[in-house]
């Protein structure tokens, strides 16, 4: 084991082991105290709320809280590890959700793997909470938890991995074109990588003005065409091409997008891109390609990673908190595509507005203070124009 | 809306709303500090824990973190009031348990009536626990609900409402004995209430050594004797006789015990009993008979309440934290009959030993600072000692 997994183990050991703990919020010092916050005085909230399910965000927690759920199922890049050793990274997202938004969270690890009986389980948890973050749920299985909850529940639900990776790669990707004097509608993207999170930056990508008929997309098995047979998820993404490897839909690319794994991208496949091109090796902990590697043959490319030792980390936390934050202030009943994009636009924004901007500050840093101030805004504006906010 | 109640209220609507948060306990100031928390440094604990399923309660907050769980059907004295309206008193659980034994828990509201499937939601959630605190589960469903999640998990699933009344009326009871020169094995018993926790209860006081033949039960409809039809939780306390009637039962009786409502017992019922009577009118907010109108016909009763401003008050909260602070300190599986026997005699012990004590203090006040130090060792002590103890 080397230092920092030495650190790793020793900073969550720490006494009180983990990293998240309940927090009393008001005064339980006397007597009279606690017949206010328990029996007899905490009757009379409960039938505010019985008759008014709204006073419960008057009068409860429920309001600033999410849950962060997952079934253990594809955690980090580590796979299906179970429910409970994915606890964790539950507790790291809860700890995110804090820091950034001020959100309280509360980590669910879930021991069940069938997607109707998880809809189930999550559905009756609702009462309990303001917004729902799922994470860490494997595709194709995820995708449909996901839309029946949002279909079901009166809160928010958001697969983070998809959406959140999708929105900050957005952002980036929008401060590349500009930089690089493109427009969304001219380019030519290859993805290596079809799980949930290219799924999402994929449509995300549409959304930003990309042509489907320009997005090339390759699995553990080669590009999607239409000549294979392939899931309802992928088919979307087959093109009808007599190519079949990544290595020959990546000549002139101008975009190539990786959440796939090490190794997949070469330094032959850059070289034979188009000139300025803008590659994100997004694989974590190890890129499909070092950027070290990347900038060997490809001097003037806009590099982004998954990694805080290299510049342009494609973060979720750049994301998730402010938009859960905007949800929640504003009762969003969802997170719509609107609000998607309204939070793009700021945090790419925020990054163009930084005096550091440029290939090597193509999104804002994870601790920039400057990210709730100015997304949550952008993002409450956006549901309450597309009619999703209660207030 | 009386003046407590508008107190009441203005408490739990003071911001932040409600009464729990979530308190990060790491530093996560830097970028070093997050590239612990989470992403890549939090993987080193979740393989520690794939490998090795003890390791959570290492490396999270596993180990001290109690689901306090209701479906929201038997809510305080309020009834079936649904989940979300049940969740100030969750949360007053929460701060309870917080409060007195520095337990982090976490409160879940389940929209789930059916015991099957709220056994199943239960279960699958486990993971994410150290123990189960279930609440406000309307009978006989809690029965079920409650041994099943005990067979089958491997964490302690303790139903509050039925186990930790009985406990603290166990310990007042042997209290009140003992100041009476009475022994458990001679006593006759009325019970006023058939719900859970006055099954509970019973069970206990025959595990303190009451006898069966001795304990008369009273449902809304009369004595419980073996002439009627009744349920299988209520045939265990049938007796066959010709009696029909509480007032018919209580003469003579040592010991009245009321888990029902006001105006159930008289003034008349209590000069039947036997001399110096221990009468514990634990309906709540309003007892079976207020303690002045006991007095009147019986001065030198023993009375114990569920109000805090009389002498005497059954308050679950003297045994549920301590309990399960020891069974978290020593990896108990599952809370026993010999803990909870534990739990009873160092809560009448601790009582005994001080210097208030008297027919006017049989049981500790709730802010007593030796609660958790003199419970929880006899309680670890008999886990140890019957074997559930995995450290």
């Amino acid at each position: 084991m080397n230092q920092f997994e030495q650190e790793a183990l020793a900073y969550h050991a720490a006494a009180p082991a983990g990293k998240v703990a309940l927090q009393i919020t008001k005064d339980v010092n006397t007597a009279a105290d606690l017949a206010l916050a328990y029996s007899p005085g905490v009757a009379v909230p409960c039938l505010a709320i019985r008759d008014n399910p709204e006073a419960a965000l008057k009068y409860t927690a429920k309001g600033n809280l999410v849950a962060v759920i997952t079934n253990g199922t594809a955690v980090l890049g580590l796979g299906d590890i179970g429910a409970l050793a994915a606890k964790p990274v539950m507790e790291g997202k809860a700890v995110l959700f804090k820091k950034f938004a001020n959100i309280d969270a509360v980590d669910l690890e879930i021991d069940e793997r069938d997607p109707d009986k998880l809809v189930e389980i999550i559905a009756a948890l609702h009462p309990s909470f303001g917004g729902i973050n799922l994470e860490d749920i494997k595709a194709p299985e995820c995708f449909e938890i996901e839309r029946r909850l949002n279909e079901r529940l009166p809160i928010p639900v958001f697969h983070d991995d998809q959406h959140g990776t999708a929105i900050v790669v957005g952002a980036g990707l929008l401060n590349a074109l500009a930089l690089t004097g493109r427009q969304a509608s001219d380019i030519r993207v290859v993805c290596s990588g079809a799980g949930a999170a290219a799924m999402a930056c994929l449509e995300m990508l549409v959304q930003l003005g990309v042509r489907r008929e320009q997005i090339y997309v390759c699995d553990s098995k080669g590009l999607l065409t239409t000549r294979r047979s392939l899931s309802a998820e992928k088919e979307v993404w087959a093109q009808d091409t007599e190519l079949h490897t990544l290595a020959q839909a990546i000549v002139g690319a101008d975009v190539f997008l990786g959440l796939s794994g090490p190794g997949v991208l070469t330094q032959t496949d850059v070289m034979q891109m188009a000139d300025e091109p803008i590659i994100f090796t997004l694989a974590n902990p190890e890129p499909e390609l070092r950027p070290e590697l990347v900038r060997e043959v490809a001097p003037r490319a806009i590099i982004a990673t998954g990694r805080s030792d290299y510049p342009n980390q494609i973060n979720n936390a750049l994301c998730f908190p402010y938009l859960f934050r905007a949800a929640l202030d504003c009762g969003a009943r969802t997170i719509n595509q609107a609000m998607k994009l309204a939070c793009v636009r700021a945090i790419a924004e925020l990054a163009r507005n930084s005096p550091e901007f440029g290939p090597g500050a193509i999104v804002p840093e994870l601790l920039d203070p400057r990210l709730l101030a100015t997304v949550c805004p952008a993002v409450v504006a956006a549901a309450r124009a597309s009619g999703v906010a209660h207030r």
